[in-house]
């Protein structure tokens, strides 16, 4: 029953990187919090830069800011 | 005021699908728990099966080990 | 797969209400979307109707009105 | 640490709705709750309105009815 | 049908400045994104500072650092 | 700007397990998926087993069909 929902900007993580994600996340809440392994649940999502804002501003614009 | 946030893998349901699901839903609600059914407000999202981790290892790769 | 958060205002449901949701909702995306019964994962959560806001005011005060 | 979710049914805003959005809540949460601007973590989210159920039908079908 | 989920760190906003929350982000998605009133639905959630983390540190510590 | 968020079922964990699962992520989070470690934000949640629902039962009620 653990239940994980990791939302990031994009770019879209490859596959690679979302198994490895996975693989890890659920490792540490086995072996940390006790929890069974098959119990772990995890959805990644991925959204446009454009749709986060941190500190008032959107992640698009300060990465542009950033350049 | 009941807000239902409903995560699934995809394919993507039909529009028949998500149309039952919005009322079987919401009658429990009302039906169960007393809420006022045009207080119900539900979410599907239709995650890919390469974005949902259980029990280690991604849905996507699950069902191709089931293959 | 399936994951599911209903969040509700209080009072708290009685457990009887909460096994029939988990029960009811359940079965309608077993029976609706085909999905399977063990891999759905329900959260509800009951929340103070005073940390609720619909139409820009609270639910708490909103309750008050209807008296 | 102040986590925002905006879920709003379609049409996708433009971006300047977008920052207004992303300025005008994170000034609410800093002026009122006294939070700091640059902890506040806005995500903002656009549903397909075939996905989104009020009152046990979907949006897409009420603005339908209001045709 | 807007849903804003905001999540914060205690200490527990007070009831006014809850109000205050629901009543000025209610305003900005009715006037900037032209979302109705009566649709907008806002969960305020305070959680303690032990229970959340940023850059790998709870909130709770951070805060007991800055002293 | 990660946002990740876990659910679980009580009991509570203690300060350190919050603080290792705060640690480990944010780690993960950062090698895997390159990420900026002060970005990072995580909230856990500890729901009663009553509150949760998979495959149609509480964990409360499984938990005890276990013993």
């Amino acid at each position: 029953m653990p239940y994980v929902n990791i939302k990031i900007a994009g770019p879209e993580p490859t596959k690679e990187q979302k198994d490895q994600v996975f693989k890890e996340v659920t490792e540490t809440l086995v072996r940390v919090l006790g929890k069974k392994k098959e119990a772990v649940m995890i959805f990644i999502e991925t959204h446009d830069a454009g749709n986060i804002g941190v500190g008032g501003e959107s992640v698009e614009d300060k990465r542009k800011g950033m350049k």
